[in-house]
């Protein structure tokens, strides 16, 4: 299964849509339907779900537990996977947080395995119901909990040093919330939320409104 | 000006890099030296900065705080923009903070102007050094700060009504948390941060390894 970047990034909201499809007890949904709730145009979901091997029967459409599973097994959301957080400031405390309880409750997929911080004010509180462990110990923390993933959300001065280490440890994605480019070996994912850029990238446009 | 929205996108990663220069003193760089702190192709960069009128000079290259005003410039980074945070759960708290001490300390740009939640123990309360206002009075607080972006951290069910009353307010941009498609008239841009997905498509990425 070759699929684009592209469809890779609108599974996750197919996903979302069609759990709320279930929640309200819909059996069958359109390629219509589920487009508009999605917010795409009906041809690119046809496009993006063939990817998958899925395609909806003509007059009927899709049923809506199947494709759930199909679009979970596509995005690997089989079983739980360990993420690692580290920085508990007061971003990464509310990630830790957020986390546990948006992403987990939702479903499989993700499981808070471990938080680290460097501060030794910080180390040992407890956030999210679990107690931060030492920064020095990153490493042991990772082949502990065999966590592949890693929210990062320290300062920027020591992300890239962070980084290499969750690198080194065996982590393959990392989702950065640290504002400046961190360089990866090829292999290694990184999914960076940069909310100043957001927000200039928000104010370029208003600019050029009248 | 006709700046693609890829080379909008990446116009704060110059810009922060120019700060970078700029506070090492650095008066000169080049595209190559540019891009590789920035992490994409010289000719890239060439390409993007051409777009605001910059052409480096052969041989000297560009000058460091000529091109980072022309950046901010073209961002529309030369006034702060009043930002109303709507939402001051968990996550909406955090943000408050992370803006204040990243965005607004970090130059001109954004100043958080007001913020909002809906429950009566959080209206009243003190966070990032704002009192937060009660959301019955959303469109008021929006006119009163003259306020074209806003930041959106609310429970899923309500952001679409939020999202609303925010554009009839007056506000042109949404950074919005929300984890679900926002509906909104064509000359308002929404930027979506969906931590559920981002995680979910490291997890597609990290499933495919061997």
């Amino acid at each position: 299964m070759n699929v684009p970047p592209s469809t890779v990034a609108r599974l996750p909201r197919y996903m979302r849509a069609l759990e709320d499809l279930a929640e309200r007890g819909e059996q069958q949904t359109s390629s219509g339907e589920l487009a508009e709730l999605v917010g795409v145009q009906a041809a690119q979901l046809r496009r993006d779900l063939s990817y998958l091997g899925s395609h909806g029967v003509r007059g009927v459409g899709y049923d809506v537990q199947n494709l759930l599973s199909q679009v979970m097994g596509a995005l690997g959301l089989t079983h739980d996977r360990a993420v690692v957080i580290v920085g508990l400031g007061n971003l990464g405390h509310a990630l830790a947080n957020y986390v546990q309880a948006y992403v987990v409750d939702g479903g499989p997929g993700f499981r808070v395995a471990a938080l680290v911080d460097a501060d030794p004010a910080v180390i040992g509180t407890e956030v999210a119901g679990l107690v931060v462990e030492d920064a020095a110990h990153l490493e042991d923390v990772v082949a502990r909990e065999g966590a592949t993933i890693a929210v990062l959300a320290t300062p920027r001065d020591v992300a890239q040093e962070v980084c290499d280490r969750l690198v080194a440890a065996g982590v393959r994605g990392i989702l950065s919330f640290a504002p400046r480019a961190l360089q990866v070996p090829e292999g290694v994912d990184v999914r960076s939320v940069d909310l100043a850029s957001e927000l200039q990238i928000l104010a370029f446009h208003d600019r050029r409104r009248p």
